[in-house]
């Protein structure tokens, strides 16, 4: 294991060790398709994929016609040795794992689902995809049964999951402002606000860019869905904290395993304890779950055939971090200028970005 | 409310700010029973009780015959003033915002029901408290489906709980130990693995010694439920990753908001992803039900009648952590001598101890 965790390590560039191959031989004796491996093993996506395309040459891994992945009978003595057993399987059905019921708000999430039927689909140039409609209600599910949403001012930072609309149409904030990049985006939310006489103030607004001072100090909890990359994190995030008005203030937002390795989790961990001074109060596994986008599969590696399988389902998910400002919290609101904004190695589009450099 | 702020910071020596008195207010605008309050407003008891106290000094808070508090005419324009809202529990009402369901469990928590019957009751001595079977089984469900546990080396340190007795009666893990420094539960472990015919080796030890060699370096998982003072939880949980094989083991504990501030758990999560180099991957609310124990009205203050008032609910409920190591974690393993090893300010028994000594 420590050889094939070496051997991908060097070239994915991700940190990948012993355990981590354990996890992923542990998601294939648990299910054969290797895009619910990925979601199984809470590892990045192309750690996965390279320990699969190893294990496939050093035999440990077969492959069938439908691209289904097994362990060979070498594979299963090497599970044997090292103890590795299948995953079970105790999620709560009715709430996936998300511990949030959606029962008492049925009609919210038929309403929301009529609106988004003609929303903009996701693109790669924000680095776009979007949450199921049950997923962005269970968000305002989460936020009021913590308290954050009623009678609050609500900013959301980057908003193609549309929280703005179910936020307002749940009629449970004090105000709802989104800042958003893509036009596309704002000019929707402004349409479909005036058609339903909903009180959502929309700006096209780039993240990179300092917030101006109307939006510092001035909200109860901000929402946001940062791109995993450490500048990117702090932007978003960062100017997140900038928009409240002060300590015991909230914010929410997603981390996904599939673009972000421990290490990195460990540095967003320490971004947000040790610099921006916030507790972390909830971290709900598979809370988040994207519905699969257009773009997935030109945009990832395309040189092994059971990656290039379109996902039979939705599994990219991400994390739920609620957070809490203590009162000395950082206000960060720095300008950026990074190139790396949206892409770093643990990304799904790395290796296809980087071909398109070279 | 920054003034009742300041007043119940300056008496109970918690940092409590406008924002923790809102959620306090929300709180009790959502139900009149005291323990319900502490338990939904997530703050400090001791800054609860306070608040309602200094609210009730100043006619914000009126307490009917029954100790039940609502808000006065004049609280009521207060909470309107801020525009504070009650809660809304969206909760999940199969699996308790846990995320995980015990339907296919249901043959092991009858098991393990029978066999705690006859348990230790719990006592001051060692801030003991036990969780309810359901909980304690669904730690063993959450382990599982996270990987944790089956074909795995578990440790576990303090065990009040019992959760080694239900480790090894489901069966999946590879061995089972147990450092528990109250003697009626190694015993009782004992007993019941003799009669049960379970693999558990129960050790009697003191956790604020130094761990011996024969447990550094031995378990892929451990689980602990740490008291919450800064130097118990360094005991507890680096002693808990002193026993881890490498990176990529993970460990379980629980922290409350009942005897932990917003502050308190900041300290924790900087020793967590600074010090010992770990990633937080689940916190999950709620998670951990604790029965009512018989020492609690005695052990707390006694000049406030709402306050001894016996609970009629599990109100003291702890957040379930999962951490996982990096590879370059601190396996910490030192002599502790503290005298505050078990209570601080934050602790429920704060006022009663301190009165022993004055």
């Amino acid at each position: 294991l420590e050889l094939i965790a070496q051997k991908v390590a060097e070239r994915t560039g991700i940190p990948v060790h012993k355990k981590d191959i354990e996890r992923i031989i542990q998601s294939f004796m648990t299910n054969p398709d290797f895009w619910y491996i990925v979601y199984l093993s809470s590892q990045p996506f192309n750690a996965v994929a390279e320990t699969i395309k190893v294990m496939k040459e050093e035999g440990f891994v077969l492959e069938d016609k439908q691209g289904k992945l097994f362990l060979s009978e070498e594979g299963k003595k090497l599970a044997d040795k090292y103890s590795i057993k299948p995953r079970l399987d105790f999620s709560c059905k009715v709430c996936g794992r998300k511990g949030i019921s959606l029962e008492k708000l049925k009609e919210l999430l038929q309403k929301f689902k009529e609106i988004v039927q003609t929303r903009p689909p996701a693109i790669i140039d924000y680095d776009q995809g979007y949450v199921t409609p049950e997923t962005t209600i269970s968000r305002i599910a989460l936020l009021a049964d913590r308290g954050d949403i009623q009678g609050k001012d609500i900013i959301i930072l980057g908003d193609d999951d549309l929280v703005s609309i179910a936020a307002a149409l749940s009629g449970l904030p004090k105000r709802v402002v989104i800042l958003e990049i893509d036009e596309r985006i704002t000019n929707f939310i402004k349409k479909v606000s005036k058609e339903r006489n909903l009180e959502i103030e929309a700006v096209q607004f780039d993240l990179r860019k300092k917030l101006p001072d109307e939006f510092l100090g001035k909200f109860d909890t901000f929402l946001t869905d940062p791109p995993e990359t450490v500048e990117a994190f702090e932007a978003f995030v960062g100017r997140g904290l900038a928009t409240l008005k002060g300590g015991g203030c909230t914010g929410y937002f997603g981390l996904t395993y599939s673009e972000s390795s421990y290490p990195k989790w460990n540095e967003f961990q320490k971004i947000l304890v040790e610099k921006f001074k916030v507790v972390i109060t909830d971290i709900i596994h598979d809370f988040n779950e994207y519905v699969n986008w257009d773009y997935l599969l030109p945009s990832i590696r395309d040189d092994l055939s059971f990656v290039q399988k379109k996902p039979s389902f939705n599994w990219y998910r991400s994390s739920q971090y609620r957070i809490i400002t203590l009162e000395n919290f950082l206000r960060w609101n720095e300008e950026m200028t990074g190139e790396e904004f949206y892409v770093d190695k643990d990304a799904l589009t790395y290796s296809r970005r980087r071909e398109d450099v070279e």
